[in-house]
């Protein structure tokens, strides 16, 4: 049975480590705490969340943040590793095993695919996964799960479509594997160069309903949800090549002329052109709050894994 | 009539938008929580400060902090553009409308001249102004009255100068706006190349008895007032010119000699040259103690933008 | 005689500052707020402390926050001077006199010599040095001293190694004079161009019973501490002349066959290669241990000058 016990002390480094009544125990928690977002709380008073934040972040890292004051906790960190002493040639592992005495709990972002991994594995506290190269992304999963339940009132049902670089962007790699435990049908929806990351593939094969499309036009009528994410232009060797799909992809207002009326439009953010701004004020736009959804969901993650919810 | 309710939500973003009975409120709030600077509060509680500084600040973002931590309330933020989203190409709209989910009342810095309108306009919280471009810094004017009502008493009745770089300094800027307000004499002293601004002098003609010059030495005895300001060299065309006028306006212990015993010599900081270190143990030194004002004037802000106050 | 009321409003600049009964003091007191590192506290609510980082540090800073944070305090500052007013030409004075409006205490991280003390004759709140250059780090010598205590029950009586770079290290700079108010025999082990800065030499001469040497393996029997430092590479002339010594000084699980069972190896960290990766699950470890009571440290040091304990 899983309950508040199966998080305490507990690691969130990778989708692939929830099953459904995890993930919904989350889920409801995150719906749980949203009141204290509001009006604060002193859940966490003297505990001590530590930031390792490895590449730039606004959203990740404040959002952490945010949630870890609203509960009333305190906050340490670095926003960029140059001012940490991996400047002086020090390993994630000491880095870690020093922090831990610093802090109740780490959330770390980095550009290594296993850095979230080796953190949890050298550290005595919980570990959080706030991004680790192009791997995982698990807390954004989570509050995309949790924004789709209130745009939708659930999860089960949905047809979903996931936008966009699906080789690189480490959102779409956790919610493609997280999404495997929901009854849905998702389309990968990306250029030829960009189709979904092999091993997430592995991952979901047979326990998820998925369709891979270059066309998202064809399938936009059919679509609950549409998750956006940015092209990086940087990926793509001819440049003409990057023109020709960042074109394809862009939603605008016109664009979701075809759609249904009651389409969800989400997005990790930043974005740069995927989505143009005339999107913003229609229904459709969520991408905005689904940020504020990352409050919740990361209160509840605190909360759960330091056993105080 | 002016009361708390009056600043309920309100942004904080040019002095242009301030009455006079609106300045005597906030500073009157000012002097009322100057003792919670000193033996700390809970009137904050549970909020969180924003501090968006797209531009370095020791003391405008140090002093936003403290203010909101004497009140109780917590602080997230950054103090460069780098480690933000802004670096992979986010628009500050956008910025804005992420990070309101994250905390009540936003503080931001930024290099462009209209963004704190831009900020303001996105954002669904209270934004205040830290300093934007050259354009306006209104916290600061706020301090230098409040300081300036602390060294004298009051501020209708006095003769200021406001010296140095009044084209780009946006302390003067806000400043020369707000005395337009007050009963004063104020010069406007200034290299021929670095006069105040068209757009104030626009704003302030008509409602300020102020009188351009170049020669600080001849009003000197009458003032109440020196504010000083940094003239930047990168500003000057041709080297002379900079060295001529720099000297013309550095404030040292002899040339005080001229002055009125009592003149309070003020500086919005970082000084470079412009006021010589043997002035700091003199009584016309109020620059330093015009810093712990800004703590008085910020809580004041941040208290009634919240409505705690 | 000494008491809590020694070390109100005092600055923490130097080891030299302090005598055998004022450094068991704060050692006591260090183990006396151990349990409210677990636990939180609000013992200094309403306090702030500033951070000026002028170098990047991961554990000094975080360290200090961190027992800020347990003892229910607030944090502000900066983890590297680009984001300070620094950058546009104001003195370290002038900083400091203007952030002691805006906090209670300071802990200052400084690539000059004399900074601390330039920075506590500014101040007229209390300043604590975080490592003034190659100078001092006292707050690392103490906590230096609370390890050992911890690791050995006491401190009179044992045989230390101080180990690496002697001429370059602020920390065992520190330490060597702490070490002076016991009754300790110590080595100082270093290569013939990084051996113990002469300063350090002149103050513990006669006052310390210490031998210096270049052969670790020799003295290693005899040892009950070692304290191993980073050689940098960057100060040798010849590369040749660092890849002998760096290897005169690993220190790894075979090297320590030849050492005491109990031998307690200590670091400042980070290392690098000075301590091989197969120490750290030995029960000769004691450097991430060491970390940890920086905390017990420093908030018994913020404790004190704050007047709070």
């Amino acid at each position: 049975m899983v309950d508040a016990a199966s998080f305490k002390g507990r690691d969130i480094i990778s989708m692939r480590d929830f099953n459904r009544e995890e993930l919904d125990f989350i889920l409801d928690k995150a719906t749980e705490v949203q009141p204290l977002a509001e009006k604060g709380s002193d859940l966490l008073k003297g505990k001590i969340l530590a930031t390792l934040f490895f590449e730039p972040s606004t959203r990740t890292r404040l959002s952490f943040e945010s949630a870890m004051l609203r509960l009333g906790g305190g906050v340490l960190g670095f926003a960029e590793p140059k001012v940490s002493s991996v400047a002086k040639g020090e390993t994630l592992t000491d880095t870690i095993k020093v922090v831990e005495s610093y802090a109740d709990v780490i959330a770390m972002r980095h550009p290594s695919e296993d850095a979230a991994v080796v953190a949890a594995e050298a550290a005595s506290i919980p570990v959080i996964n706030g991004g680790s190269g192009p791997w995982e992304h698990p807390t954004q999963a989570l509050l995309d799960l949790h924004t789709m339940r209130a745009a939708k009132g659930g999860i089960d049902g949905l047809t979903i479509a996931l936008v966009g670089d699906l080789l690189y962007g480490r959102t779409v790699h956790s919610l493609a594997v997280a999404l495997r435990n929901y009854d849905v049908k998702v389309y990968f929806v990306s250029p030829p160069e960009l189709r979904m990351r092999k091993d997430v593939i592995d991952d979901v094969k047979g326990r998820l309903d998925y369709v891979e499309t270059g066309d998202l036009k064809a399938i936009l009528p059919k679509l609950d949800i549409l998750y956006a994410t940015r092209v990086q232009k940087e990926r793509f060797s001819d440049p003409a090549d990057y023109e020709k799909v960042k074109d394809a992809f862009r939603i605008d207002r016109a664009f979701l002329a075809g759609a249904k009326k009651d389409l969800v439009v989400m997005h990790p953010l930043p974005r740069v052109t995927e989505i143009a701004t005339d999107v913003d004020d229609t229904p459709h736009a969520w991408y905005f709050r689904q940020a504020r959804h990352g409050i919740y969901v990361r209160m509840a993650l605190l909360g759960l894994v330091l056993g105080a919810l």
